[in-house]
């Protein structure tokens, strides 16, 4: 009956935002995710990894282990562990981790120690905290509400920069760097999301003007999609704000930053955080 | 009468929407329209052409001969055959497989062969599938409202890109890059866009003070356009919200995503999706 | 009396554009202006102006005896010819045409003759015809109401710029490309407008933490000036909207595309256009 | 008594905006800040501050000595001397005379003469004159209003270029100038906001078109910092033509511009501007 108590707590502790020891949790978590990600990163670096090898072994062994221990604690705690298990946040606990131990097992597999960096995933628990949630939501409502609209923008753009890239090709050849279509389709990429390498860049006048209509073409039809986020998001922002209600007067409206109710002055309550542990 | 009544069906399936079959079609067709597209993308890549050559000259003449057929079958169930023969998507089907006949006569038309793929122009057949017309045509509205304010700003741009471009020119002259005032125009058109591809750039201080103005113009300017495009688009989202009634109470003013009437909780009619057989 | 009336009615073709033979002289002049520009432009590519000499030049001194004819034309009819000739497009008509003349007497005067390219700003009249005028005004209207927040802004994008140009000046130094402040500030501009020329770029490992520092900075705080259009344009559109009044019922509100009134189904007038006649 | 006075009028002037000579004092003082920063980066052009070494060296010591005596000034006349010695403006007031005498005491202290340039923002001073702190004031408020929709914005927009940058360094590889992680997230940063150096470009088809996928991906979540701004700014702006009310009739709603009440006709308040002597 202890343990369960125990696991009942640490559950409160580990899954939860609403306790202070899980607040504090949550943010020693993000700072040694933050940590272990800095070590893979650094680890790349030629020169820098050979002198602090020793160090940076330890440190990596060291997250790894931390990781796994609370992997196997979760799972432990969980009502439901197999749930976690296959949750997002579940699978990439355990991506976190396995990199490493494979690597013992199967020689050579530096990339596969890349995964480890899905780690950083791991930071979107953060969001949990209190009130970001909320606000992580308005932005994906607005984006799942402006979908549809965003396809279509893309398609367009894809078909836009396939008939560009395939022009280009025939305008300018491969001897000015168009060597192939998908070669002109990966430049009118990058000139139409005005990225711009010059890596390939039009040599002939023709090529010139027709890239002159690319590059004009990507600046006015990015408006588009601002166009299509902004509009929702206001809409978005208006229907979260009458949301919230006062519970002395029961009257809404209220604006998203109000903490007391502008009618009554009694406190606002919190707004809803669905507190889904699994997620 | 058989054939009439077999006319009719396949006029549903291959025009028409509304039928499971017809879905099917289209979803059919458009896969064929990618694969076709991506075989004569793949074939202009030295070395894999040569490799495969035979494989894709068989998909090549393999998707020719379908794309062929399907154009005949529509010119023959059409009612108008003549009006889908002239309507955009017609010529557009027609554009799709004569280039690969007219290969076999002239001979090298190698760059007769890109024409091909404005096959990728009948993608947007698939807008005809569920709600997607809806959203292109709040996307398209919006923008036909806003031509006239996105004319003055092009016709601003215009001759602010002329005299940016033939002040450079002055300034940088030919010995950096600068050799013509057309050539002085794309490096406008470079720079204003924040392409900035870097074949071209300022060397003297002179020079170097007017560029950073007019990338600064640039970054600035691009607020133009997109808050003409936000603004009507907000405009257009709220007219279309108030255009679906509920069947039941007549009441408008639902939102977009809204299955149920927000009055009286029946259920809203689709919104309305002309079928027009010829675009 | 005759000669007065002939002037009464010029004055109507090329100052008005209300009469059918006003707009086609307005069309005529913006085809030559357009022409002439083209001349200047290609007169500027080497090669090209060598093999072509004589009917560039005979060309430009067609249009330069035009534009003399017209402006002298100009002057005779206007009420206050003094008033003409000092105001904006005064100006820029006589610009238009005396550096060709200037050019005879001074030699090598070549830099001079691109200021026949501000004949590029008299297509600033076609705003005067149809509708174009009052969508300017929207947008002009917007950009000055706005233009205290814009000064703001870039009081502030110019702060940012200096100091981060002097940090990078002070991290990567001479031997990297940033051999002065001014350069540095060049690359800063370079960089926070997002054009990224790549003629000069960081090397030291600090150096590019702080450029990606100013990329973001640059890429994040687009969306202030954007913002700031925006929501002035959607205040000015609505604004626009309610001037506009039925003559028979004279309840306002109507949308700028209405032709008819929304309440009484009667015609809308025109929008007001002011003729000034010289602007 | 009769210094005192002085020290009261002296405040008036050199603290406060509302009388004509404090405003006067103002533009002097920004004018001189302005020439003192050219003069700071002028000094860092090669060949420039040798040849004008004498007359840099004067006007430095020149603006040095002004500063120096202005900052005694406020310390002096200053109600609270300490607050304001310890305000913003204050700390930066001082930073912008100490590197000149520093760096008489230390030798090769040129870096930290570039401190001196810290003296740029002492500009924002000039936001305390006229209208413009209302319109900062608004700008300010609609950034701190949507700071957390931008913070889980950057979060994300951080994790994507950890992942993007890993994920490049293994496509990639040393040998096409993803030589670390660090090397490769900046790159992810060069691309995700559309700068484009090209001093680090993909090489192998596969990581051309992930590259394609990071453009494309910054190309279009610009929407969303840039959404986020413009509805919080169309709130905070609607919310600021409430707050002005008329003196006479009471009443509000009047827009940014309005000088006369809308309803009654009186002349409007001036919108309240809090002199804050320290800041």
């Amino acid at each position: 009956m202890n343990l369960q108590s125990a696991r009942t707590q640490l559950f409160e502790i580990i899954f939860g935002t609403q306790t202070r020891a899980g607040r504090y949790y949550d943010i020693s978590l993000i700072i040694a995710i933050l940590l272990s990600v800095v070590v893979v990163v650094i680890d790349s670096v030629e020169g820098f990894n050979s002198e602090f090898e020793s160090v940076l072994w330890s440190l990596e062994w060291g997250f790894t282990l931390l990781f796994t221990a609370e992997y196997l604690l979760r799972l432990w705690i969980s009502p439901k562990p197999l749930a976690y298990a296959r949750s997002f946040f579940g699978v990439v606990d355990l991506l976190a981790v396995l990199p490493s131990y494979l690597a013992l097992l199967v020689a050579g597999a530096q990339y596969l120690l890349l995964i480890r960096l899905l780690r950083v995933l791991r930071i979107f628990r953060v969001l949990k905290l209190v009130r970001y949630l909320g606000e992580a939501n308005v932005l994906i409502r607005s984006l799942v509400q402006s979908k549809r609209k965003i396809l279509v923008f893309f398609l367009s753009v894809g078909v836009l920069i396939v008939l560009f890239g395939a022009l280009m090709f025939a305008i300018e050849g491969p001897e000015h760097g168009f060597t192939s279509i998908p070669i002109s389709i990966y430049w009118a990429v990058v000139t139409l999301t005005t990225v711009g390498y010059g890596d390939i860049s039009p040599q002939t006048p023709l090529g010139q003007a027709v890239a002159a209509l690319v590059m004009l073409t990507g600046y006015a039809i990015l408006a588009v999609p601002t166009g299509i986020v902004t509009a929702e998001l206001s809409t978005e922002i208006l229907r979260q704000r009458s949301l919230t209600r006062c519970t002395q007067c029961e009257r809404g409206g209220h604006e998203a930053d109000a903490e007391f109710c502008k009618f009554c002055g009694s406190e606002l309550p919190e707004p809803l955080i669905k507190d889904n542990p699994h997620s």
